[in-house]
């Protein structure tokens, strides 16, 4: 874990406020107590939780619990968020369609709000607050004007909206299979069903606490919260319901097709058993009938006479053409 | 989108009380400002909300939160209600049955309710509200005579009077697959139960959120709804319940039907196997013996004997009958 | 509608208190103001409500709101109790056992309890409420004895009554079934248990509202209802939870029973598949080494033999005879 | 129902405190009186409801609410409490198992809480309540120290006891038809499972409604009952809580089985088609073989030659071992 | 039980504060009063609970109410909490997977928090607490510089990190099943599959009531949990979450996994029949043909033919072939 993977946690530091902006990549944790004091904005990333020396600093420098730190490092969390007065603290879980796997995957961020401070932690580097740099660098939409908690809601904000990006990915794929289940169902398309299905409960173990984390934020009363941020956590509060419908609305789509699925199965079956059946049907009696005539008995009458057999092969056709029309009745062909 | 949809947007103010009454239809935002002094009563709906100028206009003008005109803007929002205390914001989903596509199709209503104004907020320009006019107009019910709240509540029990025509044409559709599922089943049926479930899925989607709404809106004691008003809230409260009601009365008519539908399949299926069962058992071991004396051993007395093939069809004639006796009494046949 | 179905609406009115009863039919709602000042207990009776004229004079003679007219007159309301101060508005739903069409009906009841004053409205003429009457000529009981809030219980006790009817025969049909399913299950007896199904999702969404009816009217607190009768309400209520609870369990069987039926289904199934294959099994091995020495190449030493026959033929019984076995041991048979 | 069935409604009256102790058997209501006034606690039991004289003697005497005696009487409500303030009244059910049905019976029990008096109906003689009688006569334990609601709290407890002995027989039962799925399921298993499914039914509609009770006894307040006696009730309601436990999980083991159950016979009907596939696709071609051989056709040339017989047998047994091969890949064998 | 098992109840006392730490192993419980009036911190852990004696004596000598004794030695206890305003009861369970006979095994955990006292009661001697005692041993963490409500989280906190374990456990086996499902699904596979739902069942029922168990704990607002162990409670509260979440999931994998199961099983039936209605389409048509010109009538012109033969041998291999055809089209083969 040595030297390489320390090297690999970066810190970055965004201080701003409505007229000053300023960006840097610092390497001790001690460098960003010259933004503590200053009335602008602090927003601290860091990207990798692996460092626990780095997270002991951050924890020591910031007076926060030592459950805190664990909770950051162990990434295993379920969202959820807690206030200790001082600070606030909220674990996301942000979500990642990984192509090369064809898989969802999960990452945990951890959110630091502290008056005019935000610290945010990622596992790795990622590109889904770049929007929010480049807003702040910019000075795009009400952001800079805004307080810590502002920029604490942007945040989450960002993480959510990634979630509908993975239900789009998601619903593409539904919509493909619901066209093979018409066309070609295959067993393997019942595998893709059940992975989907899996991924769902996936979305939902991660959406569920999600929603209720957002809940408790905007009820918290807090003073690090201000009132007109209420608002903008009622609309990402809104989002989380979206992406919970929506992921329902998946199940149940996913459970119809299974259905469709195991019935087209069952179709096909009886499609087989009525071949089978008809076949079996015509064909068996007559092949009785032609035994008959083959039986090797001295006194058969009717092997004497000329007019035989074309009358027996005349009676066949008509036994079969009866079981046809009998069969067309019955709707089996 | 230029020129011509903006065209599109109709801007259209109504203006009544007791005694006077006033319609018209505006090109400017700006001349809405008019009617806001008066006492009188204003509805102002605007068709189409693809034109952010307009909305923008509309917001600065009413002194709206912009995320209130993003919500307005975005149309795949859940229904909600949000208290502003200077106004209150209700996003409702209208439903339409498209004949061409013989599809529900959804729409997103908003609703803006401030003092003695109520700005409306169509998708496209319907019908849905045309009823309301002419109430307006022709000075029908007690519509006149009551405030803006009251008008709020006709829009909102316009859109959910509008469920239960939905609620009929689908109740239709299900009494024709009823029917079919006992004449005669086939696997379009199916689809057409598993589409109808989707439906259900899609409404309900659209009224449990509904009736939270409401429920909001009754329990909200803004200054801005009467006291008189909450009994027709609680009135189209209690005609959401029965669209739920009803929906999920479908649900359950639904499912019973899919079951009736897997038992008659699989009892096609068992009939199938009877028949091949009574064919084979019957003519196998037929055929068996007509092999037997189709041997071509030299020593076989039987054959020689000339009661011996009558004797023979006779006892195989009776073997027939015992199995036919069998079949009958199992209830085979 | 006009002359003839105006006849047909019924006002009738009982008036009592402990020693005075008074009891008669009135053409005009006028008369019933005589009624009215009197400190007797008075119940005026409404058989129809299709007559809007009625209704109006009623609810303008009451002073009635225009939403608890509409209430009334369209039938297809769900139970539910609102608390107007001056008068408390109830509607239930009376359910009734149509021998003819073998189906249970169900009819609207509104009640309407003023000081001193119940109105109560039926669809029809019926006899739900005769008891009730006999109780009041009869001085049975304590319902002279009691106000006007024990009548409007008296009233909603007799709608519940009506229901344990109901369970009764609904109890006797499951009953039926049960034993068809264990002696001769058909597609039809299916049809059956879905129709008690469908009968059951009647039931309890007629029900379920009840309750919370009840619950209401024994926690409003009105000035209308004695406390002392709210012991008779909690006594209604526990009865709507039995009905309840007979709903559910009913459920639960018809559950059981499809699994039953469904299973029986494919045990028959089974069984088929069984002689089937025993039957073939046998005899199509049999059949083939008949085949063998039906074919005719000239050096078959084995048909010269006098003994090649007996033997092939207990060769035969003997393969016939291992097959049993091995199927008795496979528990086939 | 004359003089024979009052005889037996039994009355006893068992009256103590820390130092004194009484017991005897009363033909009248009053006799009672002469316990009412002293300090000691008395308890009063009556085995029989059906005597409508004595419960309307008991109403009396202790002035109890005509509804509550109306409870008592008719046997078959649902277990609830109810406080007067003066008194409380509990309903529970007691089950018994009948040894001789193979069942589960249920009988009402309902008890009277009164300052220093309890009264509890049983609707036979049982012997459900004997060991508390020889707790009190012999003074073990601490019932004699206590008051009143303590021996109510006995009654309840000695009632709820009875269950986990309900649960015991059941979970034996569920243990051997557990064996006999693994061993040999036949459609009797099928139905045990079924009659099991519905005492569970029974079992959780007798026992939730009693954790309500006890709930509600707990949090009652009333005088009636002592403070230290609301842990034993806390004790009494875990009790409930491990038998509700206890139903839920064979519930759920009853399904599994029931699943297991319907996989063994889907299991048991692929084995037959696997042996009717594995017969019919060996004989049926080698049986056409022989058919081609068994043909008249005046020039064949393979029938005359000497060594076309045993070439075709080989050739069968070749084909039938190639086909033995390709099941036993396929692992149908 | 007699002396042996006796001996076998261990009592070992820990007395810690930050500076002083004793250890030793008593065999008196009279011997642990010395420890009573000191600051320090003691931990009484009893191993053992079969000897009412020693129950008995601890309950004497700590002043614990005679139910809690009886919660302690009837092991079958469900989680629980209960607060004595002088001591905190709780009931935990803890989960052992047992090797030997693969299956989960549970044992009861109880704990009383008294000022400046920790009680521990295990059924057995077990190693689930010796992280603690190393902790407190070697003055590791801040488990020395808290008081005994801490320690009483830290044993909690011990417990539910052993379901972690339990989990991981499940898991590995559930991947093993998946695996096995998808190559080669047996009936053994499906019974494994339903004691994996059995044992979630079982993990289920010990880890709800935990669950509240801890979260009462948090709102217990006792005097012997000081405010800064609180956020550690809910620190173990979220780790019962995430044990929630786990066995949900695995119960979600394991439904998902049944119904690939049983899919699987039905395909594999689909494979024999069509292999069975394969052989027999295409064998039973061309049997009948030989059949036929193996019957004996005297006038059959085409025997006589010396060109018959082989055409009628192409005419079966052409309908063998059309057959072929026909089955690949419709995905038979």
């Amino acid at each position: 874990m040595g030297e390489e993977s320390y090297a690999r946690v970066k810190l970055s530091v965004i201080s701003y406020d409505q007229v000053n902006f300023q960006e840097k990549e610092i390497n001790k944790v001690e460098e960003v107590s010259s933004f503590r004091n200053k009335p602008s904005v602090t927003w601290l990333n860091i990207d990798g939780v692996h460092q626990i020396e780095i997270l002991e600093q951050i924890g020591k420098h910031f007076g926060l619990h030592p459950l805190v730190l664990e909770d950051i490092a162990s990434t295993g969390q379920r969202p959820k968020m807690e206030d200790f007065d001082d600070y606030i603290f909220v674990i996301l879980r942000m979500l990642r369609f990984d192509d090369k796997e064809n898989e969802t995957k999960t990452e945990q961020i951890s959110l630091l709000l502290e008056p005019d401070f935000v610290i945010s932690f990622q596992e790795k580097e990622g590109d889904v607050f770049d929007s929010i740099r480049e807003r702040i660098r910019n000075n795009k939409g009400r952001i800079r004007k805004m307080g810590a908690d502002y920029l604490a809601y942007a945040l989450i904000d960002a993480v959510v909206d990634n979630y509908f990006m993975i239900l789009e990915k998601l619903g593409e794929t539904i919509e493909e299979i619901e066209e093979k289940l018409v066309t070609n169902p295959t067993s393997e398309t019942l595998h893709t069903l059940h992975d989907l299905k899996r991924e769902m409960v996936f979305l939902r173990k991660s959406v569920w606490p999600l929603r209720e984390v957002i809940n408790r934020l905007e009820r918290s009363e807090s003073p690090l919260i201000n009132k007109s941020t209420y608002i903008y956590l009622r609309d990402v509060y809104d989002h989380t319901i979206q992406v919970i419908d929506a992921v329902e609305t998946f199940r149940d789509m996913l459970s119809g097709m299974l259905d469709i699925y195991l019935s087209s199965v069952s179709n096909r079956m009886n499609e087989v058993m009525k071949v089978l059946t008809i076949i079996a049907t015509i064909f068996i009696p007559l092949t009785f009938i032609a035994g008959i005539y083959g039986m090797n008995f001295r006194y058969m009458p009717e092997l004497e006479q000329a007019w035989s057999y074309p009358t027996i092969l005349i009676l066949m056709l008509i036994m079969a053409i009866v079981m046809l029309i009998y069969f067309r009745r019955k709707k089996w062909m």
